[in-house]
């Protein structure tokens, strides 16, 4: 069998980065503070365990702007805590504990002499013992916005020495958006270069999460056909928490659910789901490449991407622990779910479901890959064996942790395939087989836990002291996610997140689907708790029916947006029927510009009988750039209606406002050709419908006030010259227009409210109104305007 | 809300055709027959209960070849099992069934006086009692062979006088495929008009079937977002039986599963979930045309199109009943699973599964349709309620009967919405909520059976009488639906079917499952019970590596096919990858005809990293038709690759053989046009990679031997002459193919062997032999050729 995915994957070797021997100094910059006495000092002493014996040497510097005294019993009181692994015995723990605690000690690091000092210590013990020093590590366990003080302070006095190598080791928050993540990785980038910068996802060291590279490669044969858009039904990505934020509100209010979790740690999974298998993935060059091309291909997101809640006991916590008034109220998420799509022939389609949120049921957090069941199964359900049977539901599960199961696990379905994991880590579960996961029980999956559980920070630190830097997110990873999140955060700042009562009560009230590109939740109306800065309760489209009348003695339908767009795209379908049934072809003009998108949108989503293989379509003007610039009208059309349904090629006629490598000009005839096309494929050049615009001058097609061409005359097709960028315009002339079966003028929004006023009062002066002087010879002319256009 | 189906449906009105009083004489050709007995004269009399105090007078003819004294007991004994509803008392029963029997007669009808007779018999009585004649209805209950003959007599000697209608009716089997169906058709047509003619398909007037329309109708608010690809993952039409064929082989040898069920039944079900809603679906002409459009959106049938199974003892039984010799081996199948796909908007890419069987499991007949669930569900499952919650399977069963429901029923998952049905007719089930159906429990369903079951006979007589034709197959439906399944049929009729147990020990054998457009079993690999006259069993692909070697001095890649196409097509995305690396974008020049179409397929749906966006496809040569033609090399591609992937519109380059409406005319300067634009676009002019093939007389692209152009010389592009049809064509030059980076020469099949052989020995002789022309200045050529074309 061929291997054809082009990020190709070898084989993992378990050979780490050999580091030479010698002495490391490790640095831990907040070593009193939580993080350090949960996890860093543990880890510390954990690699202490691992690689002393291999002939490194270390010292352990544990440092904050505390005085020695206290710091010195604060840290002692964290050191205190540590545990050896479970085959230890008792007594040499404790001897080793001793051995490590002689290594460590505290410091004080606040002024640039704190920093020489220790510099200067570290020399002198080198010298003293007669040791070679490897390299330095420093664990920034402190806020970000002491980052760049401490940065340049180790910078400037606390490098080693020339063949001994600097590491430094960051905590999110990186940022708050792709703004001021670039500030900080621009700032940190004057003092450090990338290869000595590691960013902790200590996610990334959950040993679930970092089986998923290796699954999906040791695995390649049996998942090859079933990683892609045919077979993956939709990926939920979770990370569900009981806590709420109580305590931590001075930081959660500043991120919320979003920038705390999503775009980092569930941002970073899908990349490891999503991304084309490196051929190397230890190897962190390609690594990256790989995953900036997952993150390129990711479907911009926009506010409908996600649903937002609050848990309803936050803003009281806000405001208690904020002092802020009894108004006040925060509009910070505490729930989201997100909806993100891969633009890529293998996900093409397949929902990506993101989600996280504190005060909910339970504590749980997994990567679930569900699979299309494309299975029938002939026999009646009552003689089915679930575990066999392929009509049962097929999944592949990378549990993170908790929830029921309450361990690591990677799970996949009997009716799939058996899996392969690395067996001197990784076993089977044997027990509990009746307990109820994702829908089935955990005999009917093939399961396998970590032999050993490992904490997170243990796996990274021992990560940053073997340069595994394809571990940690580089800048540019970094950057990519914040392009990703960055356009939603910004779009949901004021979005009133809906309130849940937190735990179990929550029941339906955050259950969400995804509706088209958007996600909703499933139930729609809930009467807000808390009133905040929401849209204003104008009337809705559904009030109002759809309005028939005349304009400049046209039919005129007026109705709200979606109505009106509703009924112009189903007027166009009654036509085309009309037409392909008397003729087998329909002749469709379309303009371009903002107003159609939403018609385009929908004719390509719920138009499902279009005639569209008997359809033409022309373009009513253009812009003269290549077909290919996101100004031409004609791209417009491609991105919002051609990508989506089936237009024969050949029934495709784009304008030739690009011939000979050069633009709209005049001797290459573009014009003529277009022309001639028209004239040859339809009938008296009489199209069967033209949709035009109106704008606020008055201009229809890319006709302006006073054109010297187009408005009149034998020419079909003419050049044209906008007062608005770009200049040069190609267009149908008003004769042509004229010649149409039927012209339907879309006319939207309030800013066409004055021309429309306007145009209802001025007569047949296509000079100076050019819009005024459509009026089809011996078709019908009818004007579609949205209420806002019509009645201001 | 705006309706915007286009076969839009209105409200069906219970208002039936109202017959003008009068007599109508009823002749039940095959009176005595299995049909007859057990369904058609309970229906007759039932049409009397109904019908009869309307004013209309009836008189019954029961006739057969049987004579008289024979025939009239034998119909007395069919007549004695008359049933009246249950709601009539005894007494009240025996006296109708008394009038029913006085009314009826029997008659031998054999020869034609038999049939002159009878029709002065009728005309006599009618004068007697002085009647006005409404018209006459002849059942056709007896085998289709008998038909013409029958036919025939009655439309010599039995047509009722001036102003009063005739009506036949008629059984299945109607055909035996396309042709046989048209013969029959064409040969009925010449005695009687298409609207004298009720073919019967019995499954029609079954409840739930007729169900599926006003259901769709009466819920359409609900259903329109929902009844289409977006939201449907499948639909299942099923029928399933316990019994088997014993008794019934001289039918059944001859038919078989497909012949018997599917064609007729399921396929009717089928266009009844999938077609268009007409506006008024009592209307047969409306109802006939939304229902052919999606005959004719049908995908095309082909071997991998269905699973075939045979039940064990089925050949012993043909043996025994039809007197074979013991080595006789039958492959009629007798259990079949097909897939249908729909190409339209709504449909594309939604499973149609059509099932039935022999000694299955269980009787059953269902329409499921199968509802995507794009919900996530925040809670776990344990504080779920599964009627409640978006996560449970969403889904409508039309459940036609027997099962473990035992009855008819309409029923829609809870979670999806409340439905509307006729409450008069229909009502909801609240007993055996805990019944497990489909996944679920009764009780998540709003499930609704009839007030009143009714036999399917009985309503469609009742139809008969009513002329209410949209409940019958015309002559356009039963053709439409041969044109489906005979190429199926064809391409199956050698082939052997999977033996099968019967009943329950069937486990999973039959289960199927869909891959890419084809079923296939789920478990591969069963020893066949019976070795039948299938395909030798000659190496296959999997045995042999591929072979890498030397011709003409160039690399050679061999394989069987399908390793050959993987390697090709991998070899070109690893091209296209370094290509896009390199300059940003990738150049590819591709051949038409047979070969490439493999190819063409597996680049489609294989390779999910192919840098199609930034890809330019190019034509090596293309015949001189237009573009749209089938013989159109463009159209080919277009087909089998361009409409599955997404190209930019502006990055295909189709050749320029039609312009101003003519083809390949030198003076329109198509060939320069072409050049023009290579050289505009590709650097140097030199391709990225072109595709070649070469003819069994050594051409390759349309270069064919001593052609005068193209061979040599500056051009890029020539028109060229082929001795085949079409001649003219134009092509990409041999100094052009000459510059690419690369040239991949794909050759396959035994009719290449001597081409190949001829090849390997002559040296550089384009004149003679155009592909031996082929050496790419400085770039690599490389020979593909399969075992076929290289070994013989």
């Amino acid at each position: 069998m061929l291997r054809i995915v082009i990020c190709a994957a070898a084989m993992l070797g378990s050979v780490l980065a050999q580091e030479p021997r010698g002495h490391v100094s490790i640095v831990l910059l907040g070593a009193t503070g939580d993080l350090a006495k949960k996890y860093l000092w543990q880890g510390l002493f954990q690699l202490y365990l691992d690689e002393a014996g291999n002939g490194h040497s270390f010292s352990f510097h544990g440092a904050a702007l505390t005085r020695p005294e206290q710091g010195q019993l604060l840290m002692a009181q964290a050191l205190e805590k540590l545990s050896c692994p479970l085959d230890v015995l008792p007594e040499r723990c404790a001897q080793l504990k001793g051995q490590f605690l002689q290594l460590s000690r505290y410091r004080q690091l606040r002024t640039a002499e704190d920093y020489v000092t220790l510099s200067k210590d570290i020399e002198a013990r080198l010298q003293q013992e007669g040791l070679q020093e490897s390299g330095r590590i420093f664990y920034f366990s402190v806020p970000a916005f002491a980052y760049a003080d401490i940065a340049q302070k180790i910078n400037s006095s606390c490098r080693p020495g020339p063949g001994a190598w600097l590491r430094v080791v960051l905590e999110k928050p990186f940022g708050h958006d792709r703004r001021s993540a670039q500030e900080l990785s621009k700032e940190l980038g004057t003092f450090f270069r990338e290869e000595e910068m590691y960013r902790v996802d200590h996610y990334l060291g959950k040993q679930a999460v970092a089986q998923i590279l290796p699954f999906r490669d040791r695995n390649w044969k049996a998942l090859d056909r079933l990683w892609n858009r045919h077979h993956v039904d939709r990926v939920e990505i979770v990370m569900k928490e009981t806590v709420d934020a109580e305590g931590r509100t001075s930081f959660y209010e500043e991120y919320g659910v979003i920038r705390d979790v999503i775009q980092n740690h569930l941002t970073e999974i899908l990349t490891y789901v999503a991304m084309e298998l490196p051929r190397n993935f230890s190897d962190p060059e390609e690594l990256l490449r790989c995953k900036l091309r997952t993150f390129r291909a990711l479907r911009s997101l926009e506010k409908g991407s996600a649903v937002l809640g609050q848990y309803q006991a936050y803003n009281g916590q806000v405001q208690k622990e904020l002092q802020k008034p009894a108004g006040y109220v925060s509009l910070t998420p505490t729930f989201a779910g997100v909806l993100l799509q891969i633009d890529n022939l293998r996900w093409e389609g397949v929902p990506f479901i993101l989600m996280s949120g504190k005060a909910l049921d339970e504590r749980v957090g997994y990567v679930r890959v569900v699979f299309k069941n494309r299975a029938y199964c002939t026999q009646s359900e009552s003689h089915r064996d679930s575990g066999k049977s392929q009509c049962q539901p097929r999944q592949i599960i990378f549990y993170i942790g908790h929830g029921t199961l309450g361990s690591p696990a990677v799970l996949v379905s009997r009716n799939l395939f058996k899996p392969s994991l690395p067996p001197g880590s990784w076993q089977e579960i044997q027990e509990m087989p009746t307990l109820h996961l994702f829908g089935q029980q955990l005999a009917d999956f093939h399961a396998y836990r970590p032999r050993q559980e490992r904490d997170a920070y243990s796996v990274l630190i021992s990560h940053i002291f073997h340069r595994r830097k394809d571990f940690f997110i580089t800048t540019e990873n970094l950057l990519a996610s914040w392009d990703v999140w960055t356009p939603l955060l910004d779009s949901i700042a004021q979005e009133v997140p809906r309130q849940y009562p937190g735990g179990a009560s929550n029941e339906y009230l955050l259950d969400f689907e995804q509706e088209g590109s958007q996600v909703v939740f499933v139930q729609r109306q809930v009467e807000q708790l808390v009133s905040g800065p929401g849209p204003g309760a104008g009337p809705m489209p559904r009030d109002f029916s759809v309005l028939q009348a005349k304009f400049r003695q046209s039919p005129l339908v007026s109705a709200w947006p979606e109505e009106l767009i509703a009924r112009l795209a189903s007027d166009i379908e009654v036509a085309a029927e009309r037409a392909v049934k008397r003729s087998g072809e329909f002749h469709l003009a379309l303009s371009g510009g903002s107003s159609p998108v939403a018609l385009f949108q929908r004719l390509a989503t719920r138009h499902y009988s279009f005639p569209w293989g008997h359809t033409h379509l022309w373009l009513v003007d253009e812009r003269c750039v290549p077909l290919t610039d996101p100004e031409s009208n004609f791209q417009g059309l491609h991105v919002h209606l051609l990508q989506h349904i089936r237009v024969p090629y050949c029934n495709i006629h784009p304008m030739p406002v690009h011939l000979h490598r050069r633009l709209c000009v005049e001797e290459d005839q573009g014009a003529e050709l277009y022309a001639k096309e028209i004239s040859a494929l339809v009938t008296n050049s009489s199209f069967d419908l033209v949709l035009l615009g109106v704008g606020t001058d008055g201009h229809t097609a890319s006709l302006f006030p006073h054109s010297p061409s187009g408005l009149e005359g034998e020419k079909l097709v003419v050049f044209t010259e906008s007062p608005a960028k770009p200049h040069q315009r190609m267009s149908l002339s008003l004769p042509l227009i004229n010649r149409a079966k039927k012209v339907a003028v879309l006319v939207m929004g309030k800013r066409k409210r004055d021309i429309t006023l306007q145009v209802s009062r001025v007569g047949h002066e296509p000079k100076k109104w050019p819009i005024s002087g459509v009026l089809p010879a011996s078709g019908q002319l009818v004007w579609y305007m949205d209420y806002d256009a019509f009645l201001g």
